[in-house]
């Protein structure tokens, strides 16, 4: 993961030096030019005037045409970042219902040790997967509209200050900053 | 690993493209400078002549840059298709394990009808997300070295032709066409 992300930051670095470059040779060719323009004044075009101002008209056809090339170069380098940061974000969604369904399986009372322990190895395994690839629980520490839907609320009392959670009824995921699910709470307020 | 190497390779080929197009501008720069230094043999260019070349030289780099940007894009849009098309890769391979303890756990004798149930309705829910991204489970109808990996053989009879399928003993998957992990299988040869 933090191999990816100096990969990154590496390309980023000669894409910023690579436009720098680019920038300096496009000021220098605009320097250049910049006393031809003054010329426009005159009432009679020479072919040399001619001539002067299809070069000028193609340089200036160039220098756009580059500068638009390397915004090109510049979006689709941030977008595959973003594709790359948010890929898992399909599957780990479609992904969730099964750990719900693990947790309501460990919570049905009688379970042999055998089963409990190959369901919580089961459950591990997919939230070790899921953390992997940037999945982790939303935050309980207080109610949070973001992050929490609440689906009850109870009035809040001295012990149980107003937004802080009562009990959790589904686990919230997201991924990085990005919110998978919204947790299901009931909320003092 | 492999889909790291081909990040990189994409990565790179990016890069190799985006050093192409500098070598070009310093190129086009070092061209320009060239001629005054030939210019010494010729005898007489006039200033329409200089004009004139200029034009065309300008007029030949717009239509370079204007051709590159055209491949940039293209290849920035296949880039994006593949990225898309393979982006559940890193996590389905990693949920492959749970499957498998899935199964496994299936497999313990005198379970309970609700465990039974319970562990069934989270395989197929894994299926079913893994299904829905494009992950299936590999061909078994014959041996294929592609997807399938011999860890034993047994020899093949009448019943049984060589490189028919007697065993398998963990299960292989792709995502569309590209191999996630191979099945372990018992061929006959």
């Amino acid at each position: 993961m933090s191999k990816k992300k100096e990969e990154n930051k590496e390309q980023e670095e000669i894409l910023a030096d690579q436009e720098e470059v680019l920038e300096e040779v496009i000021e220098d060719i605009v320097e250049e030019e910049a006393p031809e323009t003054t010329e426009a004044t005159e009432p009679e075009k020479s072919e040399l005037d001619l001539a002067n101002e299809r070069a000028e008209d193609f340089e200036n056809k160039y220098l756009r045409a580059h500068a638009e090339m390397q915004n090109i170069q510049r979006r689709s380098n941030e977008e595959r970042q973003t594709l790359q940061r948010y890929r898992s974000q399909d599957l780990a969604k479609k992904i969730l219902p099964s750990l719900d369904n693990l947790e309501r399986a460990l919570a049905v009372e009688g379970l042999t040790d055998d089963v409990k322990k190959g369901l919580e190895m089961v459950q591990d395994s997919l939230i070790q997967a899921l953390k992997e690839e940037g999945v982790t629980e939303v935050s309980m520490e207080s109610f949070d509209p973001n992050y929490h839907m609440a689906v009850q609320s109870i009035p809040a009392d001295d012990d149980n200050p107003a937004d802080s959670i009562a009990q959790v009824l589904q686990k919230g995921y997201q991924l990085h900053e990005r919110l998978l699910r919204p947790a299901m709470v009931v909320v003092y307020n």
